[in-house]
């Protein structure tokens, strides 16, 4: 399989943008420009492989979906006050909240308009550009919803693990879901394959989040590349204070929270913390609920007759269970 | 004809919009319930109606334009920085621009989920979902365009009737048109009828746009129910301050220009720069740029055959051409 990562981001820096007005499309190529993974394009595309489709019939969505990702992108880092993103300054602090704003909303709107391409074609029936624009909405909107749960977060110090569980889902692995059943739709794959292919994308997803929180607290700090425990100081909630001020006695939860709503936890602090997430199990608890999620990924990908995209899913949950950054 | 901003009003407060999350939701059905005059979905069931459509088929998509037309007052009231909207205080200042920003996003995503309707139901061709489809986003998409310009225009002095006229079709004409086009659409009219319509939005959305610039200057205080002049005291660019900056003899260009710069006119200051408006034949060109407008959709709209949806549209024109609010 040549590598999907060249042709969407050959197909990215080649859109068609107007170049007119600046001050709305020259963010927008900024950000594109930027790079990323590109994880949610690679998926859609792969996704279609595996479904036996032709993987270049997938690229207006692969991008439609990557163009998507980035319009959240670039609201969440106003919303976060965020001073950078891969590297670069962020849109809203290059150039202003004004200038963010309406830029993600147009990037927004572009990312539907790649949709059209399968409305256009002959080469899809009504149901399937149907359901390619459904799943698309839907996603966006339970993206929303996660982000706004994220928000809600922040000012409470009672989040259950279910509750923090559905905000991941939802904010993060929801796009991943939808990038795989659009690479299924377009391969014109059955009902019961679109739904494998969702539910790879929802479990890798959820995994994948947990474990950023486990990497966070107890990760190598030399492959990491940062300081561990930028959670507890922050006092984010995680997958891990989620479920340590379920499960941690009484006297232990009080203090942890305690730590965790000052948001500026010392080292020794930093300390205690990941010992109690230790001593209650709550690593453990996160290590046995990401191995859960990977066998889940990958029982729904052996559905899949062998092939290369089946192989190149494989080698990405490998790479996403034993990544140490 | 009943009237259609009922059916409009008790379909948009009976969506079915999730309880949870509440600061996502919340926002949305406040903006929702704060009313408006509907002009736009009562353009897509006029139009519809026009092309002997059945308007009840038209809601889903009339619902679709008027939350998608929300979606963007509730974001140009962040980067306006407006503190009340239809008499209510706006979502941002209400609760905060993060909550603004994302229900916004939200809303925008949930008016593309309106469509699915039309995707859903074997009463459409694919043709005429794709085509519904590309027309909301094509019309999304010029909208931030119109309205990248408009923030564009605040630090420039020199922006010319041409450029201005196209910031208000794209600003405010396109959704007309889009609106009307939908409603056209939706019916199963052929082309011609459907780009017709359109032209109807279009230029009664354009009139429209200049007649508010005209009332602002010399409309009748009593009846327009604020003081006149706010545009010139506001150094706002207008239909009227493009055309005197490219007409007027250039000493009064230039002191038009800086009272206009200073964005604090005096009420003398006011008076001279109406005096410019009527000596320069301004006022005058203003009227017959609406009055033509007004004529292309009256002959657009000649095209269709009579009944009351024609009727109704030919009194939106009458009622829009003699407003003096």
């Amino acid at each position: 399989m040549t590598d999907p990562t060249v042709s969407i981001d050959h197909f990215l820096l080649n859109l068609q943008l107007p170049a007119q007005p600046e001050t709305l499309y020259e963010p927008i190529r900024y950000i594109l420009k930027s790079g990323g993974k590109r994880v949610r394009p690679k998926m859609v595309l792969t996704a279609c492989g595996l479904c036996n489709g032709n993987t270049a019939d997938a690229l207006h969505a692969a991008a439609a979906v990557e163009t998507l990702h980035t319009f959240t992108l670039l609201h969440d880092d106003i919303m976060d006050n965020a001073d950078s993103r891969r590297g670069y300054q962020t849109v809203h602090k290059k150039w202003d909240t004004n200038t963010a704003i309406l830029s993600g909303d147009a990037l927004f709107a572009f990312s539907y308009g790649l949709i059209d391409y399968y409305g256009k074609s002959p080469d899809y029936t009504k149901e399937q550009y149907a359901r390619l624009n459904h799943v698309f909405v839907d996603a966006t909107r339970i993206v929303c919803e996660g982000q706004a749960r994220d928000m809600e977060f922040e000012t409470r110090t009672d989040v259950s693990v279910d509750e923090y569980m559905l905000m991941i889902e939802q904010k993060t692995a929801t796009l991943l879901q939808a990038s795989m059943q659009i690479g299924a739709i377009i391969a014109g794959a059955p009902d019961v394959l679109i739904q494998k292919c969702g539910e790879i994308g929802l479990k890798a997803g959820i995994a994948f989040q947990i474990q950023d929180d486990l990497l966070d607290a107890v990760g190598d700090p030399s492959k990491f590349g940062k300081k561990p425990g930028g959670d507890i100081i922050a006092g984010k909630k995680t997958y891990l204070s989620a479920l340590a001020l379920q499960s941690a006695p009484s006297e232990i939860r009080a203090e942890l929270s305690l730590i965790l709503q000052q948001k500026k936890a010392t080292d020794q602090q930093v300390d205690f913390v990941i010992k109690v997430y230790r001593d209650y199990g709550v690593l453990e608890a996160a290590e046995n609920a990401i191995s859960d999620l990977y066998t889940q990924a990958r029982n729904a990908l052996s559905t899949f007759e062998n092939s290369i995209y089946k192989d190149e899913i494989n080698s990405l949950l490998d790479q996403l269970m034993i990544r140490e950054h």
